[in-house]
């Protein structure tokens, strides 16, 4: 292992800025006070400007998937009808997630590498009228895909169901304006573009989401949205929080309140197609059929090369951290975030490392060719820059 | 607030020794690696030390409350008759769980500031012979008292149930031999004796305990052990973990370790007895009626005193922390603990600050006579150090 090199891209955990670290290096201090509250009630209003919602936005000490069983077991009651529209790993907890709790599932797909069809969605909807919540995902991490989340809330919202979307990976990388887009329920959580260290997730949820609480008989405790929203009156929380990752959460807020939640998502969009550019001009091919995420691209590993070893040689002998495929894609793909607190410097190493490894193995690939179209991408302003 | 002092004497969190806060402020890096596994894996064996078990001990990211959720939902179904002994708050969760997961609920129960009554618990087996699981509190962070875990265990372990004990502020602290005493389930957490700050939760489980496991019906999905036992397998858990509170954890298993935990049990003991001593001596009395706990000391608040201002005044003019009363308690009693990583210097300085703001109140506390009395006390190896 290099030891003066800690390159992390993988999505998530991101790196955590110093201004964070420092936080969470400090002495504790007890929660239950006006201190901490007061803290807690910044924190809160900051969440709401990263996930652009009126809505609370609850915190709960927990993996991201803590906060999507709280967005399964809140909404609904055993049997009631849903549609899971998925098409990777993480789309695929959802269907779990739903079958766990006893309910009828259906099920929208598409195969790994592509997005969802809003059309898909509108089709299973109305044919099943009654389905009481759509549940997707905002940035498949496992792919590097975002579904077009705008057009599946237009038309779910039109419907009988709320939709839910678990944007663990992908808030404050891709834009999701919940309540412009009319989405109910978004899901996060804070090793992500959030700049933290995994341990809180966070929940949201829309007036006709709160509608859908007050019916539901999904057993529940720990992550019972009453008791969040009853606390939250308090600022506070029903069980003790992670709250160095709450104090810390403020610093890492901050970081993007300074900057601006636009110009936040649009440094990470240039990066995300600068990478792009870059991977493409050593000839390797983006796993995303369309629509890349700007949290995370997936590359699919060039024929004769060992995918495992190519991931293990840059963490273990170059101080790189890309993240390998999931599941089924083990070995076939690799992927590399370029959200939160990654910066072009970060970036730039990772490519030529990948580069230098790539080369080793067997598959050339030019480390200056990488970084002069990632530079030359970089610079342009992206497309997407319309982000509000 | 008096900046130059910040000496936190609550039952959770606790203080965070510099070992571990140097850890929370190093690099993060990825979870799925060799590298964590080994850390993993590690820690894994270091909490059945401390838990004095050959039985796992799964790590959960979540408050203490998780755990126990995972410690009704995993060995339980719907309708199951069980039995909570309870007497506060804490105890009163399993109630509250125990009902919310549909169970039908028999109950035990003494008054606030008592011990359970082993007996009485076998009374009820005797006339339920279907329970399936007896849930009660080592140390009830409410009262400050801790129960009579060894008579209770021995006594449910010849019957059809198995024992389920939340010792989230009494582990490390009083003694708990899970093995030896044939406790089926013990719960914990992270910011209490094990020094960290809150984020993580832990259980173990007993063969018994886990063949329950594998005919229980009830709805889970993040808690549920069974994803939880596949991923040990591997060093692993199923979904992300507060990774950075695992390595930290490590530093402080360590102390433990380096210190043996007879000794460290020994201290806590001492720290406990000498801290009655000094209060006895100030004339307050203390709330336990019997069994008070080593991991905190629930005081009656005097006669004519506020109880929420002597906590506000210490805590915010003064620099020690200390807590109040929970739920009906409010303002009738404090608790200091003297668990984890307080010293003698946190709460000799504590007790001064207390005798000080005690006199100014209006009840004159002689801070010299509590000083001598803990330290007199403190010197004498107690009659508790019997902890192996």
């Amino acid at each position: 292992m290099n030891q003066n090199r800690n390159v992390l891209l993988t999505p998530g955990p991101t790196p955590v800025p110093p201004e964070a670290l420092k936080i969470l290096s400090q002495p504790i201090f007890h929660h239950r006070t006006p201190q901490y509250r007061k803290v807690f009630g910044r924190v809160s209003l900051g969440l709401q400007e990263v996930f652009q919602t009126k809505s609370n936005v609850f915190t709960l000490t927990s993996s991201g998937t803590g906060a999507m069983e709280a967005a399964v077991v809140n909404f609904l009651s055993p049997g009631d009808t849903i549609l899971v529209a998925h098409a990777g790993k993480f789309g695929e907890r959802w269907l779990e997630l739903g079958k766990s709790y006893g309910m009828n599932v259906l099920s929208v797909s598409a195969p790994y590498g592509e997005a969802i069809d809003p059309a898909e969605i509108r089709k299973v909807l109305q044919v099943n009228p009654f389905t009481k919540a759509v549940y997707t995902t905002h940035c498949e991490t496992s792919t590097g895909v975002t579904y077009d989340i705008q057009s599946i809330a237009e038309m779910v919202s039109k419907s009988n169901a709320i939709l839910v979307v678990d944007a663990i990976s992908g808030l404050g990388a891709d834009p999701l304006p919940q309540d412009e887009w009319k989405v109910d329920v978004v899901v996060s959580g804070s090793q992500k573009a959030l700049m933290l260290p995994p341990g809180l997730a966070f929940i949201s949820a829309s007036e006709r989401a709160l509608a859908l609480n007050k019916t539901s008989t999904c057993q529940k405790y720990y992550c019972d949205l009453k008791l969040y929203q009853k606390a939250f009156l308090d600022s506070d929380t029903p069980f003790t929080p992670a709250l160095t990752l709450v104090l810390a959460l403020e610093e890492t807020l901050k970081l993007i309140q300074v900057k601006g939640l636009r110009s936040h998502l649009n440094e990470t969009a240039r990066l995300a197609d600068a990478t792009r550019a870059a991977l493409r001009a050593i000839k390797l091919e983006l796993f995303a059929k369309s629509h890349p995420s700007n949290a995370v691209t997936a590359v699919k590993v060039p024929n004769g090369i060992d995918g495992e070893k190519l991931i293990k040689i840059m963490r273990d002998e170059k101080g790189v951290t890309m993240a390998g495929g999931q599941g089924s894609m083990k070995g076939k793909i690799f992927r590399i975030a370029h959200m939160g607190y990654i910066t072009k410097e970060d970036l730039t190493i990772g490519l030529q490392i990948l580069c230098e490894t790539l080369s080793a193995l067997g598959f050339q690939a030019s480390s200056e060719e990488a970084v002069h179209y990632f530079n030359e991408t970089y610079k342009r302003p992206t497309a997407k820059e319309v982000y509000r």
